[in-house]
């Protein structure tokens, strides 16, 4: 990406300026509120198109109009609050994460992103400072995927990838997502005008918390995301033989758990031969079986991801072929099902590079990392450059009402966010 | 055991005789019979003190009168019919098995050896053969444990365990062992008397399915029983720590499903390297498991037998001490609770040795194994001589509807009882 057709900013660097000094403590503020708004009372939990996301809808969009933005709802909920560059019109930055919620949710996930967004917008506004560009805080509300069984329709939409027949995806209620749009007050007609491209905008970042124990665990506040990682998720299942736990010799069993235990192992030791891929097996179950059976069916879940794409497929058929290895020397019956393949999404090179000097600038070392978690900026995988901020988050806790982002480390992530903002024309 | 005190039967083998020739027909006819006697229609269901279980009594009381038996019902609903030797009140031989079954059980398991016993002795009674102990047909009726939480009162009232504290058990519809006792016209006060001593008892012989694989894997019709398992149960539970299957690199991770994968791996190693030792993990979980998260949580379970104490407590204190070095090596905490612990119990020699003759008199070869899981003979441990007969069963399949054993063999195991009866005097 190039900005080389916009003048460069006027102004100095914003993170050096008094008003851009507290942000953290504002945003924390901010995400307290934000998490009182709920669909349940004593726990976060707030669903795509829910009551409680129409209020945080409403709350989001007071605080852009208060940051100076002029605010829009999409034809999927996605609100975006505009803050004209120097000349109206120009192509935009935008800023974005998710304002949806897992149920007994954390108040950090996705709305972090949000909120820093509006909260350095609205210092930029206070501070009277405009850019060659505009800047844009979408808040997406589909990210989760808890409501409906797809996900990112807001960030989809933005990308001009939303698929219209997830129109007609239900949730447990049984009503569509056509429905829940339109009872949101959302024209669905609308969706495909949020579709942008590389002549209105210029590419999109988010600032998310981290999801996982790496920066904490280096003394790092934040990082800069390489990639937002492939994924291969599935199943294995094996049958052996089930047996009596007493009257079965040892060497006359076929034995599906001990199988299990060679692959799991296999699994382990694969992904940690490889550096950066991950591989798990979060889930197992022996049906049918009991204290005194030797188990005849394990079934255990499989899930690999890696910012290579070649290097997850070349790790998922070595794990593969081991798994029918393992199960056939025991004369167990094995089943691979692998049900979802995601490739991965690259950040862009240059805006990442731009985040790290902004990284350096503000007095951090610039440490790059993997994400293993999805998020809304792979929409825009192929579409528009992205690039993602994260911020260290407390024993890499997530999806969890324990979740937590100390507001000295938002702090770095604003200025950082204000700083690339600053600099993002030179 | 010595017989020594009773003078040697005057007729000679009983095996030889026409009439004992095809006992395994009528046998397998009788079970098909009792098989049509349970609880739930479409099914054979029979469990202890049910309606069932009543008319199945019913049923053996009518074939051991037939067979020239005396009935009685003990205070612990066990039907014994006595079938008297040379002089009246000598003692007795007795040969028992039990009638209830699991839910969805197979036919053989428990009525194989009352059946067996039962027609061996209408056998002896149509060849008007006496010898100088009485024989006894023992039809127990609470091996299986399926009702109450404890199991075996029959066999113990006949040891002289029988433990009162049991009669306040209640089932799943809250109705005690002692109600269901009385409902079923027992004399709970009776109970006492039905203990048996060396004075009155020559020993008990129980005929049974393996229930295991290891005498249709050998090519042979039925095993002389060297001594019940002794079995140690109980669980492992591991707590490593949760995380988010994309975000937390395999080095930061504590896996408790890996741990459990190596500590299933070390147990069947540990089982083995030791000669008929068993060991099995027959169930795992992984509460709150999922295919996108690495498990914070495993809970297993452990069941180890071993004909012998010595080595059955070795090989746990090896796999205790294993499955700490491997969770403590993992950052992972483990708790172990084995729960239950029974002593193993061999069988008499002498009446083993005796069994194993008759067995080559048949023209089959003496094999000897242990049996892998409990039978009411374990109760007279200690009190009184016992000895088992385990008849070949299909693919080791046993509490299952598709428990089998061929004629032929039940014919094999009724000859070597006939047998058995017809030297035990010499």
């Amino acid at each position: 990406m190039t900005l080389s057709h916009h003048p460069a900013s006027a102004s100095g660097t914003a993170a050096g300026d008094t008003t851009l000094d507290s942000l953290g403590a504002g945003i924390a503020t901010r995400l307290d509120e934000l998490a009182a708004i709920t669909d349940e009372p004593g726990m976060l939990t707030r669903l795509y198109l829910s009551p409680a996301h129409r209020r945080a809808v409403d709350r989001v969009a007071l605080w852009m109009r208060e940051a100076g933005m002029a605010v829009t709802l999409d034809g999927t909920a996605s609100l975006i609050g505009r803050y004209e560059g120097t000349t109206s019109g120009a192509p935009a930055l935008v800023i974005g994460s998710h304002i949806d919620t897992v149920r007994n949710a954390g108040r950090f996930d996705g709305n972090l992103g949000v909120v820093t967004g509006l909260q350095v917008v609205h210092a930029l506004h206070r501070l009277g400072k405009r850019y060659p560009f505009a800047i844009e805080v979408a808040a997406f509300g589909d990210e989760e995927g808890v409501r409906f069984a797809s996900t990112l329709g807001g960030s989809r939409a933005m990308a001009g990838s939303f698929d219209a027949a997830i129109l007609d995806e239900r949730d447990a209620d049984g009503v569509s997502r056509r429905e829940a749009l339109q009872g949101f007050g959302c024209d669905i007609a609308a969706i495909p005008r949020s579709a942008r491209s590389a002549t209105d905008t210029i590419g999109y970042v988010e600032v998310h918390i981290e999801q996982g124990p790496v920066l904490e665990a280096r003394g790092l506040a934040i990082g800069v995301v390489t990639a937002i990682n492939g994924a291969s998720r599935g199943m294995v299942e094996l049958t052996g033989k089930a047996g009596h736990a007493g009257t079965t010799p040892m060497d006359l069993r076929r034995d599906a758990l001990a199988a299990a235990a060679e692959i799991i192992l296999a699994v382990e030791r694969r992904a940690r031969a490889e550096p950066e891929l991950v591989a798990t097996v979060g889930h197992i179950e022996t049906p049918g079986g009991a204290v005194n059976t030797v188990p005849g069916k394990v079934r255990l879940t499989l899930d690999l991801r890696s910012p290579s794409d070649a290097h997850r497929s070349a790790a998922l058929a070595a794990i593969e072929a081991e798994t029918r290895a393992i199960a056939g020397a025991r004369g167990v019956g094995c089943e691979i099902t692998m049900s979802y393949h995601a490739p991965a999404a690259p950040c862009d090179a240059d805006l990442s590079a731009r985040l790290a000097a902004s990284v350096q600038r503000c007095g951090h070392p610039a440490v790059s990392l993997p994400s293993g978690a999805g998020h809304d900026a792979m929409a825009f995988r192929g579409i528009l450059p992205f690039a993602m901020l994260f911020v260290r988050c407390r024993d890499g806790l997530s999806h969890h009402p324990q979740e937590y982002a100390a507001p000295d480390d938002i702090d770095v992530a604003a200025r950082v966010l204000a700083d690339f903002i600053d600099h993002l024309a030179t």
